[in-house]
């Protein structure tokens, strides 16, 4: 990418006293691959426009739709949109910008409801532009090293996928006291049908598939609301199906997310077992990779360390821990690598970018319906 | 228990390449109660008569029912027996010696079969005798420990188990090269109908009940076969619905076993989460426990460390690790101690032990029953 | 800092194959407050040019004399200027920024002589310019987390000061290979008098007196050089007398750092104890600190989360690891908000900074100075 | 040792309220290899004789002396007995077993001054006898198995050995609250010139020898007492080097010992690094041991798991973990087969003991003297 002027970007959301949007930001800033030009910060236009100068913008919008017209129209204007807002907002300014001819980069889930899910997969198809989904959390370097390895055939035939998400902050009902995150993670309008199961259930079922190279073929599940007064779930168990791709079951395997596991941050943790040798990694050390062989002993992987394939998705040398933030940028810098080759390829779309896009966060959303649906019978089995 | 003699013991099965046998008599002399003095220790006369002789026990018996005849009409005969056979000799040799009057202490699962396990519980509530059943798991320090502590409530109301047991040495068919502790274990004449979820998913049952305190209401369980040509499961995944004593639903949570998990030796792990806090325990580290009050920084509690509650099931001061057999001596310690009271106290069983008995033995021969009938009917819900 | 225009940056050293010059680059990204607009990348012409072409700046220099000059003669020149250069360099360089009234962020150890530390010290004391070292360890939020106990007496009179980093990538002579990094770093007369006591010994000395706030009375060292064909020590271990600033020698310690230690990448380690408590820290998970409160259990703290004090130095929620690149950005974010304190208090040096400067960077030299001559006189102790 | 009786043990000192004797009689007892049959548990006849009761000895003795003399005369006298009283008094009590002519097995360290260690390892070779040191930490199997990757030359020519033993009980003047286990170690009477240096220093100083099979060339030591009204030191720091056996000085480490260092239990640890690899052993988690090859990821090793030699010293699978009592047993357990030996081979005693014996307890009274010596004399280099 060397050479290559910045990217041009805009965002919708992350105003003052948001969360995510500051992450995206500094994702987008680790590489130097972007320049954040103009957003429509916030659904208030004043908080909007205060947010803007804060961060210097160039152009401040009071509404994402006169945005995505506005800069479509300039010479200069965007060639990318971060969309940071609560999930219900994700599809109409996703379809905005779109329209637009505008490349988007979205947080997860990719919506409130299924529907628009799927809206929005034809509408990204048909659009020809790039649909980035931020599952950020397979942007850190050793989970592509876990995922080539089972590709290489090192674990054999994937027998086991064992996979949790614990974390702590709703284990009180926060969300009467106004703590923004809270509230609107806990509203059904604004979040849709899913809590926890939306609000990490599908990291931790996006990155069991991502590294796995499988599909879940059916599930069982079991939601809980444990808090009183609270609206969604706030823990999920499932038991999991595996398939291959387009093949018959064959693997097993359980997802656990909660988020009144009192103890926990964000510990995602991931275990795959084969014929041959199992791994497991945990969100909360990335830099370590466990493998073990059969019949021999346990082997600690680190980021770029000895046994670990070279990659450019990391920045400094082994024992300098590498975080949240640079797997996050991983995210952004492959898109913008994958926009700066569009400028020259006429266009397309490469086929083989790892990133997750529409398609994973179809599949997520799927997921999150198949949850409800199952909880809602008793945790009967659905298939995907 | 000063100045009392020690009690006179016998054991059935244990001979010559047993593995159990020789873990049963180490915990029975670690604390010096015992003195181990006859033993039918193989359903092979000569190996049975090799072995007393390597052992050096005063009598050796070539069958059990002889033994518990013989020893019944001694003066100085045993006053208890060790059961270290396959599950399915259990029941006939727990029965003869309890019939003798002779207390017994019996390896885990109850039984191979539910119905040999309801007899023999109706069998020790009429024969008054002590029936100890070695869930050696529950004779941890730390394990106590955390059941004292969901006991002062200071979990708050338990929300969640999470308890799991992954293994590693049946990921290939080792019992067709013969290995013994393989053979018996995978053939359901001599285990039951269940494999893996008999061999070590009772022990992560018993121990989620015995800390938790709760008792589980219903479950839905997914049992595999994944090594090709095995008879029994190998891997088992539950999830669980758990009531307090006599209550109604309240808790969720999720057991897994597996004895194809390549990486885990004996990876058994318990964590329960509450209002007030959360916990872990692992059994690999057992001299740990970690406890985590809501809204404070996890604490490390360490077996007679600070903030441990004293107890005499630990010999030595903190930082210097007992292990699994000092775990497994507690509960013949325990035994001797209720032996030593039955002694003096016209041989009423007391009420309050801790050790696991008949009756935590039919719970666990309950969970396999239930698990395999959920498993055999697509993991539908069963009641327990 | 909101609304305030990013600081105008320029760079010396840190071309094409270099190393610490992106991590300097990133950690200035990654808050947005530095615009990097200008550089002498390299004191090869061409391998200038082409850097700063492939990095997008604004002006680039063949030489950092001219960019010293030209740069304080432009309305919009640089404010500050990162200094990423072999030790030998950092002093004229320096100076020469200095002297046109010029910030200067250097990297460590100070100089490659004593010599040169004394002069640079009162050069920057006449400048009235913010000299900012940047010792990157002292930028993660548990360390200052660390360092506010000991200051509120958490710890209580403190005893012991064990601090250590072990490395292994010198393990072999691979500076014979030509690799770049190892190059420089074993060679006199780009290095100094010091190795690994230079490298990453004066990190593992100033870390510990950061936290402790004590300062070294005297050492006793030990300088090895294991591989053959070495010019510099490749481990060295000193003993630690440590006083209260302007006080008597009251605390002891111990300081290991090696290149030649197999198995660690960077394992820099710090432990503290005093009279009321002990803590440990270890930068390969910089996110957890041990605290153990004498006769209570070990507490773990993690970074933002339960029982940390509230920290502007941490981007994101606790639980998603921040890491080296993330510690390193927070010494030039304080920079960057003592720069815009300067501009706008008539340009005076803040007195409570946190960051490093140039009195640290002295003293870190005084450490390679005694350490070498103490090793040299067979370990004899030496007055600091 | 199938079909051999019993070995017939007495035991001097473990009375009532003693730690050490404890531990002593459970190692003799967990294998099955001694009976404990007489002793002269207190120098307190009347606690001496309810101490036996206690115990069921068949003979109690009011004096050592006594003791000695009486088991000599007898047809079943003891063959071998345990010192387990206050360092002052091995010499004197090894000294009359000696000459009754009966093993010893006698605690560390060996005496109380260097003098009586000379003379009774003089005694112990006119003798004859069997004189086992319980430096039992060599007992875990997993450090026999790193001696044994020292030996085979997997690490390769050592260069570093990093040994520490840290603890906290002593932080505070506890030996003034009358705690029976500070009082004596305090009192330079009953302890000797070293206080922790002698207490737990030995044991991490001859851990490093035996494991790396190195010896001590000379050292520099500098020993404190934190605690106010302390008599002997607290805190121990040492650098050391080493040399082959007879070679010339070649490898370099440092030692520290501390009772002051507030959240460390037993944190003995052992670190040897080589031309080909590296290694990490702890003892609060024995059954692990890292070892990592030049270049490769770190491996995981565990007792009697993948990668491990197979040893009569692990009674039970990996996984289940082994702990102290277990690696004290051992030492007891390999005295017993060379006593069995010696019956049979006309008494002589084997060449290839690996247990320690009189010379390593010679080794270790030198080290204290050393240390003592050195630190007087502000840490000068002291030659072994």
């Amino acid at each position: 990418m060397s050479g290559q002027s910045p990217i041009r970007l805009g965002m919708v959301g992350g105003g003052q006293g948001a969360f995510i949007g500051a992450v995206h930001r500094i994702a987008a800033r680790l590489d130097g691959h972007y320049d954040l030009v103009a957003g429509a910060l916030s659904s208030d236009p004043d908080r909007a426009e205060a947010s803007a100068k804060e961060l210097g913008l160039a152009r401040s919008y009071g509404a994402f739709e006169e945005m995505a017209k506005a800069e479509a129209a300039l010479p200069d204007g965007i060639e990318a949109v971060s969309i940071v807002t609560p999930n219900h907002m994700h599809y109409p300014v996703a379809k905005a910008f779109l329209e637009a001819g505008i490349h988007v980069i979205c947080d997860k889930p990719l919506t409130s409801t299924y529907a628009d899910a799927v809206a929005l997969a034809e509408l990204v198809e048909q659009s020809g532009k790039l649909f980035v989904l931020t599952h950020n959390y397979t942007g850190y370097p050793l989970i592509r090293q876990a995922r080539e390895m089972v590709e290489q055939d090192r674990l054999g035939d994937i027998r086991l996928v064992q996979v949790e998400y614990p974390q702590d902050w709703l284990a009180e009902p926060v969300e009467q006291t106004g703590q923004k995150q809270a509230v609107w993670r806990t509203d059904p309008a604004r979040s849709g049908a899913g809590g926890c199961v939306g609000d990490i259930g599908t990291h931790a079922y996006n990155l069991a598939c991502f590294v796995s190279g499988l599909e879940v073929d059916s599930l069982s599940a079991d939601l809980d609301t444990f808090v009183p007064g609270r609206q969604l779930d706030d823990n999920v168990q499932v038991m999991l199906r595996f398939r291959a791709k387009g093949g018959a079951p064959a693997a097993k395997g359980m997802l656990w997310a909660s988020q009144v596991a009192t103890g926990h941050e964000n510990g995602l943790k991931l275990r795959i077992y084969g014929t041959k040798g199992g791994m497991e990694w945990q969100q909360e050390n990335p830099n370590q990779l466990w493998f073990t062989p059969l019949g021999a002993p346990r082997q600690l992987i680190t980021r770029a360390g000895a046994g670990a394939t070279p990659t450019p998705l990391t920045r400094i040398p082994p024992g300098h821990p590498e975080g949240y933030l640079e797997g996050f940028a991983n995210i952004y810098t492959e898109a913008a690598c994958t926009i700066h080759a569009m400028r020259q390829k006429s266009g397309k779309i490469p086929e083989d970018v790892l990133f997750p896009t529409v398609s994973d966060g179809l599949a997520g959303m799927k997921f999150i319906e198949a949850c409800v649906a199952s909880s809602r019978k008793n945790a009967e089995w659905v298939s995907l």
